[in-house]
């Protein structure tokens, strides 16, 4: 089968950007069309015009593209659009995409809170992209649509939660404590000076973005789907932090249901273990063959040996166990720049394409 | 004023035997006397046995003296002796210098749950040397006697909230969670293959002990000063974590109060900031000039840039904020091997000096 | 085509074992059959006996299999047997596989010197196996030999020099420098103490080694096929150091040829980034697609960007220039435990079969 | 003794001015009085204007000091102003303070390949100051001088081989290697993504700055003390890599001396043990005890455990033994930060006083 959906990748030149480049090289159903990024690049070939800072080359038909202006005019012959820019230029940008009738899928912040764009895990909500046709309607769009995908941190965090609300319901309380690694912060990012031998307890707006993240993905839409209706009855406190990692977050976990008795560490741990998600009943190209793994030794998950887990996609748990204070606690592991960014967009796509959205 | 109390350190060849030795090589009261260590270095000069660790060099008078034996015998002749010895055979060693009357301020985890054995925090909790009298009429001593000091995670975790509790009164909920240097494993400690590039989510052993130290360390002594009552309304969680930085570990606290309203962050911020301590008072040659320290900044601290104030006898506070789940959270900052581990016990070998115990 | 050759191999557990097991588990033409190990983990399963530490988990298959000694009659069903064995014990064990008839493939240093054992990097000197039917008749073997590969710093040295020697002759001097990564210590290996924030500039017997083995590979056989000829008119110099990078050896060399004029860059240039070996005319299954990549940018070879190109079985070269000493100065990179150590045994394995040695 | 010169710090919130504000903070000749840096900072608390990255606090006294700009106006009341700006200001900016008649002793790098300005390295060439009422004569100056100190890496170099020039004589070749720390790149510097698990084979400029700084530094002034008469007779040879260290050069170095038989390794070790320079003898306040520190271990100099002796003030050399190529190699460490840059001026400008040109 060859790939019929022409891609374009905005931001295309950034740490986003040629991950999104490697997860759609060899796609099946995306075929790498259109490359934007600044004026300062544009007019180059990619290879001329970015710094690529990835462990495998860059692609050979990749090369030789020449990167576009970020415009929408320039991207109309796309199928679908997936933007890695950076949050001060992709409002104005994803918006005039978007009412150029262009399907975008977004790692940016800036629609994130919007009323009528979903912010969906891929293997979390994509129930969410019910949401589309009123999304549409409201733009006066025939085909064209926004989907963003969720700040790093949270899509690692809502995997195994919505595994849970699934299993005993809702939670009373979620305190979460983060272990960033540096390539969240995209290049040149963290200096090194800042980072080596250290631990930089503060990420800006990262904490305030776990939090209500966290309640509009766990939430639901209401019946007509017209609307979301983020969790009301949780609490969420995040404290995140940035370590001396090149790729994965690692995430220490608290909760409280609501409900009486609580699951025991081995119903949380089976419960974890089992869960499946709609993008691998969809069998998507990139969905993980487990959504979660769960560990089997009490010193994992660790980045460096649990991150490129079933390419990226997946989660890792380990150390379910009760908490003083809490129900459980657990760590979980998550691959900031796969799953947390440009492989949460690409499996939306996927599961776009098989909602004949796309 | 010369030194006048002969020090005798075991385990000296150790990474927390070295600590001592830097820690004492000038120090106003104690002279360097005799150093013990396993029977493989017995007999030689410390510089062969000693694999050095340290950025400063080996102080040149501790370079020639030939290592004892640890056997209580080979150190009547000190006046105080530091143990950094490893937990594997501190229980024996340390008891029976203690049965021969020596005076022992030890590292170990050993003693620590002991009724009368005092755990000693040398900024919180000195006034737990009033169960000495006890301690020595148990074992019909003259002038010894046995004091341990905490866990280094313990260590950091205890300053700031004896501030509070002093201030606010009771804690219902301590949680905790911890980013620990890898100087606190010793050495060959953790392999570097294990801690470049990662996270290691478990120390083993560590969370219990920081569950039940803080517990022993905030509370009081009964009144005839012959046993400890532990805190009994506070549940504490701890999560442990291994990251890759040399010295200095990071806890993030999350507490809650009894008292109701509970303390907002500025109250917080000014009984942290305004905290001190008897061995303050009692002018004691290694105590911080600030116990607790708050940073201006809200990324610190840092261990790189903050774990060597006060020469690493004071905890470094920042992002005091309110919690979504708890009263208050914030961040603070330890030197694990410095009021995390030897640092405390040369501390509290000076107030016991200005107790007049020694 | 199912792999039909029966594979055992020693050292299972350490860190050269568990990357043979990577190289062969999907191997077309090796299974794995049988796995050996110190007698603390003979009769445990390999997911029981293995401080596993790749950053992809124990292949499904190998999990179960019970770990045997390493004695030769449990290893008679074997075609080929490689040795991730530690030299203290490869001495012995290699030599009773040998004396068995068994085929060994080994990383350890013990018999590289000796002079009927070929020492051979696969992409370089494939031609010594001609010495094989001299090896076995002096050991009177109907189909066992022992073939070694050569240390990891070596091997990434000899690969540009033997393009250069075969395209311009001898060299009168060699000088190498080395920062190599902590992988090749093994595990526990480099303590994290002694390598975060530092280099350390010694690494025993291992400029000796680079500076004789060199010669060796570099050199020819007799007429007869019986003895080897090490260069004698080249002199080569080496400095090795340990530097914070978890794969791939960086190696800075600087070259003066006995050919006057000696090449240009541009010369060097072009012959390395031509050149090809046996390995690959014989299409082997792990051969790479080029032996030697020379970088287009003049900040390459980067051990975290380049040291998995080809799958880790080629040398990359970058920064060719003249020098104001020698004749030429180049940076090459080579993963250290691929082709610097299991991924030569493997490939030379396979070149092996090719030559109907197996 | 209260200081009693008046010093100015231009580029005084970057990586090298901090230094020099730490390393003026307590000193007995010079006070902090005035600090330059962009219009951005100007008129800035210092506080308010540093990123500062020191493991010391900024001194109490310097917090509240007012950034002036960087014109030689606002720094007429110095008696000593030393210059860390960036390369892209420093030549207009030195020009205008040197043709103000102020005494400059700079960093950077704009001037030292000039005729007329001496570049000292204080441990080495202190005898070059000679040149400066020449150079006052040509700009017509009365008390002003302009005066640079070298790249650092050059300054860890020449310190040994100053020592050994005196010793034996000249040198036919000099080849070095360096493995450089991140913070000589000042901040932000180097992204932790380029340098994080890996090693960057390329400092633009660098090679060539050590080639030629190293024969003008060894070099004599002519007899007239109106001109340089570098070394010619020298080849020297450079390549220079980033490696993930904070702090510390480390470098690696073969020499051949013109004079035959060259010296033992027990010579070089003999006569760099003893090596004592102009700085030490007038007793100036920054000077090392030691030039050069001579290792006992053959694992050392690391930089970790080796670049704060003697203040950073000095040079370690280990690792001194026979070459198979060249007489004879060995491995040096310099404190990239103290003596490869703003220790070297404030030793010079300590020399200077004491010369009484200031």
């Amino acid at each position: 089968m060859s790939p019929t959906k022409k891609a374009g990748i905005l931001g295309a030149t950034g740490t986003v950007g040629q991950r999104f480049i490697l997860l759609l090289a060899n796609h099946p159903q995306f075929v790498i069309h259109a490359l934007g990024a600044s004026s300062r690049s544009a007019g180059k070939t990619y290879k001329e015009a970015a710094k690529w800072k990835q462990s495998s080359p860059i692609p050979e038909h990749v090369r030789g593209i020449v990167v576009r202006p970020c415009v929408a005019e320039e991207f109309k012959d796309c199928d679908v659009v997936f933007s890695g820019l950076d949050a001060d230029v992709a409002g104005d940008i994803e918006m005039a995409f978007l009412k150029s009738d262009l399907v975008v899928f977004s790692n940016a912040k800036n629609y994130r809170r919007d009323p009528t764009v979903p912010l969906i895990v891929p293997t979390v909500n994509t129930d969410h992209f019910t949401i589309i046709p009123h999304q549409r309607s409201l733009h006066s769009l025939r085909k064209g649509f926004l989907v963003t995908n969720a700040n790093c941190s949270t899509t690692g965090l809502v995997v195994p939660l919505k595994a849970l609300q699934d299993a005993f319901g809702p939670f009373t309380t979620i305190v979460v404590h983060t272990m960033q690694a540096i390539s969240g912060a995209g290049y040149p990012g963290v200096p090194s000076l800042d980072i080596m031998d250290n631990v930089v307890p503060f990420i800006s707006g990262e904490e305030e973005k776990m939090e209500w993240e966290t309640l509009k993905i766990l939430g639901s839409l209401d019946q007509t789907s017209t609307s979301f209706a983020p969790l009301t009855q949780t609490r969420v406190s995040a404290t995140c932090n940035r370590v001396p990692v090149i790729d994965g977050h690692t995430e220490s976990v608290s909760l409280s249901f609501a409900r009486r008795p609580p699951p025991s560490p081995a119903d949380v741990t089976r419960v974890l273990a089992e869960y499946t998600c709609e993008a691998q009943e969809l069998r998507c190209h990139s969905a993980p063959r487990r959504a979660i793994i769960v560990t089997e030794d009490d010193d994992r998950p660790q980045p460096r040996l649990d991150r490129d887990s079933e390419g990226g996609q997946t989660v890792t748990v380990g150390r379910v166990r009760t908490c003083n204070v809490f129900d459980i606690k657990f760590t979980l592991l998550v691959h900031n720049t796969v799953l947390g960014a440009a492989g949460s967009s690409v499996l939306n796509a996927e599961v776009a394409v098989a909602k004949e959205l796309i």
